[in-house]
């Protein structure tokens, strides 16, 4: 009989295919007198050579396929591993102790490991999880231990894996490696966002894939549900088959849509755009029929290096996407630094909650300099494209006027020096504070538009760390105060004159999408993949029928009472 | 010249006496090989004893002087003292190393506070401070050294000092301690706090005033513009010797009003009620005319022990608070811990951000049997007074539901018991949660009453930490969109014929009063030292001009101009 394994849909489609286990192998590290230090740290210096080369290849490799964001951490490997306050203690007690080179660097990577863990910081803690892959590469060259390699995977099969570090998903190949499951993990685990990217099907947190999935037994993966089948049926096998050609045949339904607009069924426009976070995710926009840019995270330009990236550096990625963009819109969304995301260069206090501290304008329109520098390369980039801007964290009507006063001081300063502007980049602000959402009428009046950040706007409103598995239950996209709080800033818009979009996660939510259509939301920013389905979604709701379904859930009591109402449609 | 010294206002009134400054002596701790082990262990276990008589007195005169919640810092001082993780090893230091007490006992310490200290989290920084205060006393005994004690001091003086431990503050004799000023603090730092109980003017955080001010000088402490005066020239002793005597009159004047309804000059009537921590309290509240209580923090009663209190027990405080205030309504809420207030016998996750997890009705909703003790004390003792009950953090109305039925649960297994419980017990909630002010309509229909938390609401709507400096400049009371929230929890209240009240900082704030009378608040909960300036405030104020100013405050866009027109009244 078939065993049903449930896990987290964490990429969507079906995979049928044999089992392949993708197990590191141990390493064992023995301590040992060595006589020639020389010839130990010159086997040590060959070994991160070679390790050198392996990351190379796969950071290229992930940018490729997966694009500049996702290979970044690659980046950062390479510089763990040339870390001279990594090697050098290596080798210094190499010398000193007159030991084999794994058992040195396997004592040193520990320190800093546990060291790195004891930070009670989850920066810090994926520091750790990097030195740890980084230094097991070494050791396993040291070892002459072959480790993992994704790569060399040549017949369709499906991984299974405790969990896949970046490098083994990055290595991926989308030819053989059909799907995969693992046993942990989340739908925002890197291992999860990397599927998506990769259009793999996939189902993780299963929690016993790996002790129940021998090798070469038949497996399906149901990323649409979230289940896994191992060993089916003939029935099941058809009813997957059945299955995974429907899914396939609507994804050809959602290609035919690529370059029509986005229309309701009574007629009613509305815009849609994908987030990106580098100039290489353009490419999957355009792909899936994406109207526009509605959210170019800047933060990656900033992450996986050792200092600010220079006006030119960002100018450049600026004017890649503007370019690649052609005269559709692209909102860029000002650096969002801070909370949960740190930079290595920038020393930041530490914070007893950083959600609620000290990020993106705040610290802008602090340290003026680093807002500067961005400012100025965006606006030099505006002539080559449809560029918006927008500021992140605004809480008061003074944060957004202290922004923008910035942002015209550089433009000034720029033709006084005769570089061109464009004088048509509109100027907008991030709604993902309760603070700006309860007073959108008076920001409507001096902003150009309005994003919803539904991520944040949840977790302030609802007050719960959305991180925070104790009070996940109060992450509710559908909770009527969050819905209130959403028509508040479109209404403010339209009295206005100006549009509202959202790039929050709720935006892409098909569960979502009804009301918001309802509310009279004009854009809707979201991953590029869920734009082909978002269309064809829209195109059989009917707007006048939508308003009535938002009104009714306006006035209800709870999450649930509003997932019903939409379920009923 | 007189010298002039900023600082800020901590405890309001005028005083005027000569300097003494309070220093702690450095311990010279010197490491000692000892022969007679066993006389060094009696040395120890005698000046263990020493500390723990005094450490009683401290706490006997802190209960009489400051109350029950001052007076459980010294509680937890004295197990800090009797606890054998902290003696044990210094026991074992003196036997294994031969070595002196004294050098043991900071050899233990520090490791201790080190330990403490690194841990990131403001609970464990000020255990860390208790081992300090605690281990210094004992080793002062061992030293033969005598420590500052204020209760020494026999004549009318100015104390001047870096800045006051929990200890030096609760023996201040009011009658010679005629007022203070330190170098560092804040407004609720330890010691203000207990100025302001103690009733002595204060000014701290000056950063200079011990090394400016000598022993024996004339010094003026203003504690209400947080000015101190330094060697006053004889206009400037006179000049603040009148303004003394105004504020004194000004007391009189307030005095006048204990007894006396709180009404507006057009005729409206509002509830000034106090905010308390313990059974002391309650005297305070009624010396000070309070109409009742409207915060009943109970988390006192779990805090500096090492388990948690039992029904009895809890039963005892709250038949006494109810008790005491006779048919004057005590609104009670239950347990609010989590967040930044942790108890060391409940072991509860460390979180990311603590302000945005799991913790007060979240927690007791999650571990109910914590919850269902506290219900069924507070229900045991409805019968001797006029008890109302409201629930911490509620996001969602499943939550209050939840807890009301579990509330309910416990009342009708009391009547099956045949236990008296009272039939008129109000069941309310706090607003503190953008969602519910949002929402309070909704809520407004289930509930018995709203109390607008306005500490936290504001903290969550603004999202910004209160705790954390770099961005306290978005702690705004008078930002309209905190306004517009409140706004919405009166009018929902009113629409259902509930009432509403705040129990926040802001309910008894003279900028805030007038607005709030605007706004229509029916209860405003304060320190019941603030009641009689705010029954004065508001004898001098027109319900019908402040709805005015409220409406003209709700459609502004800026904090500073809600300040500018509430200052132009």
């Amino acid at each position: 009989m078939s065993l049903h394994i449930k896990g987290i849909a964490a990429s969507s489609g079906i995979a049928i295919a044999k089992a392949f286990r993708l197990e590191n192998p141990e390493l064992n590290i023995v301590k040992k007198q060595i006589s020639d230090i020389d010839a130990e740290i010159a086997k040590l210096d060959n070994a991160i050579q070679v390790s050198n080369t392996e990351l190379e290849k796969i950071r290229d490799h992930a940018n490729a396929e997966l694009g500049e964001d996702k290979a970044a951490i690659f980046s950062a490997h390479i510089l763990v591993l040339n870390d001279p306050e990594l090697v050098n203690p290596v080798k210094d007690k190499i010398k000193s102790e007159s030991i084999n080179a794994d058992f040195a660097m396997n004592e040193v990577a520990s320190m800093f490991v546990q060291m790195f863990e004891s930070m009670d910081n989850e920066y810090m803690k994926e520091r750790a999880a990097d030195i740890r892959d980084v230094t097991k590469r070494v050791m396993a060259h040291l070892l002459g231990v072959t480790i993992s390699n994704p790569a060399n995977i040549t017949e369709e099969v499906i991984i299974i894996a405790e969990d896949l570090t970046p490098s083994d998903t990055a290595q991926l190949n989308r030819k053989y490696a059909l799907g995969f499951t693992t046993d942990i993990g989340g739908r925002t685990s890197h291992s999860a966002i990397m599927a998506r990217s990769l259009e793999i099907p996939a189902v993780v947190g299963t929690k016993e894939v790996t002790s129940k999935i021998e090798n070469g037994v038949m497996v399906i993966v149901d990323g649409l549900d979230g289940h896994v089948i191992v060993d089916p049926s003939n029935e099941e096998l058809e009813e997957y088959k059945a299955k995974k050609e429907k899914f396939e045949l609507q994804k050809v339904e959602w290609a035919k849509l690529k370059n029509e607009p986005t229309v309701t069924k009574d007629g009613h426009h509305v815009e849609l755009v994908a987030n990106i976070g580098t100039p290489n995710d353009v490419e999957g926009v355009i792909n899936n029929g994406g109207e526009g840019v509605g959210l170019y995270r800047t933060e990656f330009l900033y992450m996986g290096r050792d200092n600010f990236p220079s006006e030119e550096e960002q100018f450049e990625s600026y004017k890649s996407v503007l370019e690649s963009m052609g005269d559709k819109p692209v909102v860029v969304r000002t650096l969002d630094i801070g909370g949960d995301k740190e930079l290595s260069y920038l020393h930041l206090p530490k914070e007893m909650n950083p959600f609620l501290g000290y990020r993106a304008i705040r610290l802008c329109l602090d340290q003026k300099d680093i807002f500067r520098t961005q400012l100025r390369a965006l606006l030099r980039a505006s002539v080559y494209g449809n560029l918006k801007i927008m500021f992140p964290m605004i809480a008061t009507l003074d944060e957004f006027r202290a922004a923008k006063a910035v942002l015209l001081e550089e433009k000034e300063q720029l033709v006084k020096e005769n570089v061109q502007v464009s004088d048509n980049i509109e100027i907008g602000m991030m709604v993902e504070i309760p603070a700006s959402a309860v007073l959108a009428d008076v920001f409507a009046k001096e902003v150009d538009f309005f994003s919803i950040g539904t991520n944040d706007l949840i977790q302030y409103t609802m007050a719960a760390d959305r991180m925070n598995e104790q009070v996940s239950y109060l992450y509710q996209p559908y909770n009527p105060s969050i819905l209130r709080l959403v028509k508040m800033v479109i209404d403010a818009a339209n009295k206005e004159g100006k549009w509202a979009g959202m790039c929050g996660e709720m935006a892409g939510d098909a569960l979502a999408i009804p009301l918001l259509v309802g509310l009279g939301l004009h854009e809707f920013s979201m991953s590029a993949t869920s734009i082909l389905p978002a269309r064809s979604q829209m195109a059989k709701l009917s707007k006048a029928e939508m308003e009535i379904l938002a009104e009714k859930a306006l006035s209800m009591s709870t999450a649930e009472e509003v997932v019903n109402l939409v379920n009923s449609i």
